[in-house]
């Protein structure tokens, strides 16, 4: 068996490149039921108390060349009572755009949604955007949600 | 340890897209020198018993869209005595395009080179172009080769 650490050795020549259904259905969904993952490549990480550019170095898989990096981030609420969710970091916050996608298996069942956010520096309403581009994914009935980011 | 057939079995989410440096340095190499390779993928093939949509499904690779396959094979002579290659199958046959490319470290060490060949249904010197295209990988000094097919 491969080690199961965040740091698991992944062979030359392979890379990270998922599909929107392997991450719902086989990454996300064993890690909210606490099953092993075969190669458990996805860190853990506090999504408020990161900056995106951060991400490269505590989300590397392998040696090679990346530009999408991938997580497991717990959803922090803004106020103990609330829906609203903090996405604030020390320099800047990510806000959502578009419209969430709704994530079919082949067989079109429908197994969780994906959010699109992008990243400003400063602090709301003001801020500037950047390319820095985040998927949050959520399986139905769910708050745990397996995020990528994007230069 | 992954069981080491050509088969190996890979984990969700995981493509082989290696760079021509790793397929010389680490898979070639090994190969070449009988040692172990951590996740065995590379098939052997008999290059002149196949067509190039039978390594379609021989040299399948996990379970994602593949648009490459790649295959170990050994370089046939034409004629025992001459330097020549047969390249030929049941349905057409290889033929080299342009320079081959020579592939180095990142510290600029030459480690071998990659030759282009196109496939023709039918037999030289006629035959009918295909956009079935071939990489052959040769080590500096050695004869053994590693190739990949794209369609």
């Amino acid at each position: 068996m491969m080690p199961s650490t965040g740091q698991a050795s992944v062979p030359p020549g392979f890379r990270f490149h998922p599909t929107d259904e392997e991450l719902l259905y086989y990454y996300l969904r064993k890690k909210v039921s606490y099953e092993a993952i075969d190669l458990d490549v996805i860190r853990e990480v506090d999504l408020n108390k990161l900056e995106p550019w951060d991400l490269k170095d505590k989300c590397k898989i392998g040696s090679g060349p990346q530009n999408d990096w991938y997580f497991f981030s717990h959803k922090d609420k803004k106020y103990p009572t609330g829906t609203r969710t903090n996405r604030a970091t020390t320099a800047g916050f990510w806000k959502a755009t578009g419209r969430d996608k709704a994530i079919h298996l082949s067989n079109s069942k429908r197994i969780g949604m994906r959010k699109t956010l992008v990243f400003y520096t400063g602090r709301a309403p003001h801020g500037q955007k950047t390319d820095w581009i985040m998927h949050e994914y959520r399986l139905e009935d769910d708050t745990t949600e397996i995020q990528t980011t994007s230069l």
